[in-house]
């Protein structure tokens, strides 16, 4: 069988599959819209959560923007006006698939409400759809801005690659500020709505007289939603774009070896479509329907990547084509063991969470010992399977293995976004529920769904970092070949003996733990400006217990919003000034130390945090399922204590540190040439 | 002037210094022991401390033993007499100086309990010269060990420096297991003892109805003396041998850079007597009255350095005098700032532990997350420091500068042992005054001196672990050269772009947070122990809660004794195994990475730990002390828990990373011939 001729038009069947991407994704949204809303109170709630959401958005987007036109300005100088351009694209093509996922996002909530009335296989399949419309619109916009960018530099700057940097740069930065923003927003919304409402009030959650309950059900979406997107996204183009620089730089001349990571793209997007045909409930179990249509998408990408490596890509790179083939099979490979190893410690069926769970029963500090054992246990097997994937890869095919296995990995992104993103859509469905006091059938409907939602949002996060992780290693081979190039011919050996590089190593590594305590620190201070104005109002507002008068939730949602955005600035701003300033000032060696100290405490922490927050807050779904005394005991108010700390680890802190770790990586390639 | 005729006797001044100061120590003894030593009832329960502590101390070092012969063992086969005799001497000097300081410590507590009844100036003399024996014996018997070891080599062994790393690993080994091991039992019994006392039944802390009240002081002995005398013990002489051994590689034509490192420890043991002069209470205030002694210490080491790089130690290593001094002062600089920064990061005065206090007053959680910020950012900027001081020594004399700054700071261990050790006394002291049914006047002196001992303890940590990471690097350094000796002339560059090196670093890195949390589990585990045998007690003794019946303290101090016996097993055999595995499986390479790894990791989990766990206890302390509602209130309840949180990890896994990275990283030195 020869396909080879198909390689002719890889750039166009690129192009393609994202352009069908992008299509299936309207078509899954048109399909979502055109469900009924439900009634006139409902709608207002759902209008209310829309126009919230929105008003952050723009909100955070005024202020990226005004970043973004400076450091257009310095690439411009700087760069030029290719870099220039990819930045631009770069950040507008990742707020664009976190706005638009969103924007559809907000809509489905309220007809998956509408359609939980008629039972829950109807409600899963709405809230499904509404979030693989996210989930294809990441892929489909990443591998899009990828290629299309690159058809730009290859026909009008005759295919200089170093744009394509910049490009990754601008998806970095925007994911920066929408992990960040959006997680600082999420959950301080959440904590202190929940410490007003349910502790001082004793309201139930999502009790419609708690003025801050708008506010935590926009922190779904600008949180859970847009900023998941904005960063898987960014890993997305991130990935693509070091595996393209380190194959031009590995094998300067050979051409072809630029377009292999955007053909696995496009493989695994037509994957990802196919993969989403196969998501129904199948009996009772919502998981194992989610699971289904990931093995779909596993399974024709593996026979795509077959198709591609031995039929279609044949490059004469000296790397054997069956060995690129299991490089690729090793990025899926690295795939199945993240889900696998975080359903073990998230879930409520194994030891870990139930061990949690035993340990509240002796109090909140025994609680939260437990937990952060398991958060830090959890790090050991993904770094063992990291590492391995690493030794592995490279020793079939060389650093454009580790790449290889970077770019499959990342390439599944549509269809682990699309099971990620219905968790939101549910969380809301069930807050518009409770607010329009809706039929309590309903919540039974999207109570188990937003269960499972976070579960798989943990693996998302799990997935995100442990590519990420691939991907940082991409980067920084690009940067020491980069690096090689511009010292003609001297070698640049990053020797751990070289004071430099060590010293280098420790910065590196303290900047996750100084960005992950600032992120901590101002979910803190958020929540205590949101806190002050819930009680201000239960205070001020007459009738506002009673039920008789409303309260003003836009102002809550004001108020998380600015407080957010302010507290977004610093831990930012650190990560793109901190590469700099180590760079000029301490050299190249002390550089590169930076960006590997950077990845590995940031992986511990990242893991850490993201797997044991999802792990404390299903030990507290687990005791309320009436569990060691159940709702209300001794035990449940400790696993409350354990949820709440998990919340700020596993939502704003963990997941920001993985496009954290890309933007130290990137700004290190873009400055690597004035180094030498 | 012309001093270096004294470097004729550079061997027997440094045995007689290290001589001089546990002949010194034995004289505080003696002191102690011949004061009164209170009435019947006192002398009741610290005699019970005193059996506890010994049967515990004889239960741990029995298991130890087994695995020390075997040790001996495969040492004896694998590298010959000499260096199974250095393990064996390093192993039972360690022992030693933990035992023997315990021993005058469980003697010291009830005098000073007595003395206590003058006030507070006589309690604290007292107190200060019971710990002081504890340090002078461990800066003494470490640096007896090196010297004396060294000279044993000199004379029969023709000088092989090979067994030197041997004694090193003696102590590392030892101190593994006595932080482990005391760290377990410390704060199981403290966990548990207060969970069923202080919450269940309502009764205050150290009530002689408790069943595990005697086990609680028999912990702080056991973990905060002997447990952290062995852990200073070790870095001393893991520093001092590396130096040397590193001195040796880098040197190799000049025989009198052997004897630098020992001299430096000898200037300091005298500055550190004289120092211990100068510990007077002043006013009111206790710290100033302990940093007067460091000060006066920190001066005559200034002066002792400076004879010595001038005058004593010339050299011709191509290093100017001038140079060698600042290098010294950089290691006194580093023990000044970790000091500073710990001191402001842990104190009631400082916003960190005012912030935490604040976040208190809205809840568990909050204060758990203002916690956990605060001890993830203390790590920043003693990161910085150590880096600084890396490059600084670096610049000015090479890797050599690093090591003889190491030697510089641990030289101190001695003064700052002493000023650590108090603590556990007047802790002690302060129970069996309230058990003994004293005058509350006694508590008011105790109290106080007990906070100030919190402190110090958290100063002593960041101490250890400062130097630990300066050590460590020397121990990597050695590593290297030992491989290039091996090697014969082909360079090992461990390059960060070499994959078996990276693949190092990520396992490195995860062995930390492996070895950490098992360290949590296990104190959650014995806790739960503890916790069944106090309510047991209870519930089957009758008349014990009207104070009719004593109970059985004995049972408890056995159970906590064999749960921490137990649980120290894995960790220390994970650490013992994980170099060996990586180095024979993966190589020479991977190993290298795995060394920085740990170190890397390692010191911002030690770091975050321990400053994070002293921030919490003296939060605790703020709120007690009325603010923010004082005891019983809200805040004073999330600040328990804070403090619960805190106690395993600044007590049990933050000190014990600091041995465990020097196994690891002794132990790759002792397999590097076989590697190559």
């Amino acid at each position: 069988m020869d396909l080879s001729f198909i390689f002719e038009h890889k750039l166009i069947l690129s192009i393609s599959a994202a352009v069908l991407s992008i299509l299936y994704g309207a078509f899954l949204a048109y399909q979502v819209l055109k469900q009924p809303k439900g009634d006139t109170k409902m709608n207002e709630i759902a209008d209310a959560i829309s126009e919230g959401a929105s008003a952050y958005m723009k909100r955070q987007y005024s202020v990226v923007a005004v970043i973004g036109v400076v450091i257009f300005a310095i690439l411009y100088f700087a760069l030029g006006t290719y870099s220039a351009l990819g930045f631009a694209a770069g950040a507008i093509l990742s707020a664009v698939a976190g706005v638009a996922g969103m924007a559809v996002a907000v809509r489905s909530n309220i007809r998956t409400a509408q359609a939980a009335k008629t039972g829950l296989p109807s409600a899963f399949s709405l809230a499904f759809k509404g979030g693989a419309v996210t989930g294809l619109l990441v892929a489909g916009l990443a591998l899009l801005s990828v290629a299309g960018f690159y058809w730009v530099l290859e026909q009008y700057a005759h295919g200089d690659l170093a744009p394509l940097i910049a490009l990754g740069f601008g998806g970095s930065l925007i994911s920066v500020f929408a992990r960040l923003g959006g997680g600082i927003f999420t959950k301080s919304a959440d904590v202190g709505t929940d410490m007003v409402g349910k502790i001082e009030k004793g309201i139930p959650e999502d009790d419609p007289r708690n003025p801050g309950v708008i506010a935590d059900l926009v922190g779904d979406n600008v949180g859970d939603d847009a900023g998941m997107a904005a960063d898987l996204f960014e890993t997305y183009v991130i990935t693509a774009v070091a595996a393209m620089i380190l194959g031009n730089l590995l094998f300067p001349n050979n051409t072809s070896i630029l377009y292999f990571p955007m053909l696995i793209g496009a493989v695994s997007i037509v994957a990802s479509i196919v993969g989403t045909w196969f998501v129904k409930i199948s009996g009772n179990s919502i998981m194992k329907g989610l699971y289904q249509g990931l093995i779909v998408a596993l399974l024709v990408s593996v026979g795509g990547f077959w198709l591609l490596t031995n039929y279609v890509f044949q490059t004469g790179l000296g790397i054997p084509s069956l060995n690129l083939f299991y490089c690729l099979l090793i990025g899926l490979g690295v795939t199945i063991g993240m889900v696998v190893i975080t359903e073990y410690f998230t879930s409520k069926k194994f030891s870990p969470v139930k061990t949690i769970a035993n340990a509240s029963s002796t109090g909140h500090g025994t609680n939260v010992i437990a937990g952060l054992a398991v958060s830090m246990k959890a790090t050991f097997a993904p770094i063992l399977l990291i590492a391995g994937a690493i030794l592995a890869s490279y020793t079939l095919a060389g650093l454009y293995g580790v790449a290889a296995a970077a770019m499959s990995m990342l390439s599944l992104a549509g269809i682990i976004v699309a099971i990620d993103a219905f968790g939101p859509i549910t969380d809301n469905a069930g807050g518009i529920a409770e607010m329009a006091g809706l039929d309590k059938k309903v919540r039974d409907v999207t109570d188990p769904l937003d269960a499972v939602g976070n579960t798989t949002k943990a693996v998302t996060k799990a997935y995100a970092i442990g590519s990420a992780g691939l991907a940082a290693l991409v980067l920084f081979a690009s940067y020491t070949q980069e690096l090689a190039k511009g010292a003609k011919g001297i070698t640049v050996a990053f020797s751990l003996s070289d004071p430099a590089v060590l010293v280098g190593l420790f910065i590196g590594g303290a900047l996750p733990y100084l960005f992950a305590a600032l992120a901590m620190e101002a979910v803190g201070k958020a929540s205590v400006s949101i806190v002050d104005e819930v009680r201000r109002q239960f205070r001020e507002i007459k009738g506002l217990m009673s039920g008789k008068v409303k309260p003003e939730y836009g102002k809550a949602v004001d108020i998380v919003t600015k407080a957010a955005i302010k507290e977004m600035i610093l831990p930012a701003a650190i990560t793109l000034i901190a590469p700099i300033a180590v760079g000029f000032l301490l050299g190249a060696q002390a550089l590169g130390g930076l960006l590997i100290g950077s990845i590995v405490t940031g992986l511990f922490i990242a893991i850490s945090m993201t797997t044991g927050g999802a792990a404390w807050d299903n030990t507290k779904k687990y005791i309320e399922e009436g569990n060691l005394g159940g709702k209300g005991s001794f035990a449940h108010q400790a696993a409350v204590t354990g949820d709440t700390v998990g919340d700020p680890y596993k939502d704003t802190a963990g997941p920001a540190i993985n496009p954290m770790i890309k933007v130290l990586n990137i700004v290190a390639l873009l400055i690597a040439s004035f180094l030498m």
